[in-house]
């Protein structure tokens, strides 16, 4: 069996993403066996592997050199000049990804304002990749509590428009090929509902019986291991510390509400649906932090970790 | 000064209620000085000190009979007696309350089936107390977070229609004056969002911008201690631990996604914004372990404690 090939971005250089890429890689040993492909610029790594005073040399690690015309790297903040070179440190690994070259892309963090300073107009990675793959899912993952959001960055109204019975359907299935394709068997998913009490029985709400009963049902007559809807005030509690779980939450904050309750900052941010894994920390570039070499590279491993297990099946 | 007046409820006597209060009363040593009013009766109770091996004889503690054709208690289901039993335990403690005869009230817990299996329509304490006080806040109380609810049994769908400039402003003087009048400026009051990001300056939803944000700037021009609205996924971490911090909800999951998670079985239930406090223990009638004299009353302690608490500015 081949090693996975594991792309991995530096991020805003400004940030803190360079100095977790160098801690992820520098503690090779403990993370899994892959071959650890590096997108973004030599100046900028070994600047950090300098300050910080490692070398990350590994027959399993190699670095794609992409252009930019970065020399010296300003810390601290958003600049026009880091917007660009960490757009295009994605960029290049998202093509290598569609390639094959690469069966998953671990992300360090963006800067939205630096991109915007750069003209990039995206949101950041997710909004970047729904353009190639308008399906794809944002999923929150952690041991003790995994997300799937029907919806992300849409205002509350609109995404109560998406609970349709087609829809949700659609998701379900996605989701659970995107899973299992590494997987199979492993988890089960529970559906949140959306109304109070998931809607006791009509009384409180209509979409349960109308939309979200019969999504489910006809999942699991599709051999689905899904159940639900459940009162949203109760599945978290459900699924908390069953680490083959996950919810399925109709919104944006009806799933974040609870994930950074109870998974701050050791989660990972997961995009299923897509024909390779792409996972990033749960985390941002941390301006106030950079260059003091003080970040921890927790959430990186542990989403280069959740890239390898999800890849698995892909190649 | 005149201790405060408290009544009790016995709550279903199918239930644990009965049990939880002759525990919490005789545990009194621990509970603040009140004088505290049983409504029920005394067949209920005498039978529970029996078994409980516990008498809650004091000149502290006294018990209004309410008529019943209660002989002997079935435990551990829904029945019909026991729901107007409990019913009128709780009605006759609201007409106390209502004259001026007691300054709060905490209910042990009911059953919704024993109350509709004997003709009772009502959901529960809140939808009762609610068509004396429509303006009445449902509050979960704990010392790791506190949650006030813009809404709560209402389908999404229509809580999102509660979200206006002068709905929000109105509650907000309600909670406020109410939580104040026991405990002048302890409070400070954070408002969620309703949007993803708390709508991102109405890239994500204009209900920030066009009421939520001019209700809390009225509401601080007022001199309330309100401020926000902040991203819904991040509000109660901001309030984590802060025990003086009171998290607005916007609607019922909003809130108890975030309060099951941090509180679940600590909480108290209560019932701002009326002439009187009422309180509750954050938990059912468990019939599973009703009559095995093992339930917890630490919840129904936490209950009365807040009641005396927050009842100590309106006698």
């Amino acid at each position: 069996m081949s090693l996975p090939r594991i792309g991995i971005t530096l991020g805003d250089p400004g940030g803190i993403g360079p100095e977790i890429v160098v801690k992820s890689l520098s503690s090779s040993p403990s993370l899994p066996e892959a071959h650890y492909i590096i997108f973004g610029s030599s100046a900028v790594l070994e600047e950090e592997e300098k300050y910080l005073g490692v070398s990350i040399n590994s027959s399993r690690i190699s670095l794609k050199e992409v252009p930019t015309r970065l020399v010296t790297v300003r810390k601290g903040a958003a600049y026009k000049e880091n917007g660009l070179a960490s757009f295009l440190f994605f960029e290049e690994a998202v093509k290598a990804a569609q390639k094959g070259e690469i069966q998953a892309l671990v992300t360090a963090p963006i800067s939205k304002r630096s991109w915007n300073l750069s003209g990039i107009l995206w949101r950041g990675h997710t909004e970047y990749l729904q353009q190639f793959y308008p399906e794809a899912i944002m999923a929150f993952w952690s041991e003790k509590i995994k997300v799937a959001l029907l919806s992300h960055h849409l205002p509350l109204k609109e995404a109560l428009g998406r609970i349709r019975k087609n829809i949700l359907l659609e998701f379900f299935r996605i989701l659970c090929r995107s899973v299992e394709r590494a997987m199979p068997g492993k988890y089960e998913y529970l559906v949140a509902g959306l109304n109070p009490h998931a809607g006791e029985a009509g009384i409180l709400g209509n979409e349960e019986k109308d939309e979200i009963i019969p999504a489910v049902e006809e999942a699991r007559r599709q051999g689905l291991k899904i159940s639900g809807p459940y009162p949203p005030d109760i599945v978290f509690r459900m699924a908390l510390g069953h680490s083959d779980t996950i919810v399925i939450a109709l919104y944006h904050d009806q799933g974040l509400i609870a994930f950074k309750l109870e998974a701050f900052d050791l989660g990972v941010n997961v995009t299923l649906g897509m024909p390779f894994i792409r996972s990033s920390p749960d985390h941002g570039t941390a301006f106030d932090i950079a260059g003091k070499r003080m970040a921890s590279p927790q959430s990186m491993i542990e989403a280069i970790k959740l890239a390898v297990d999800l890849s698995s099946g892909s190649f």
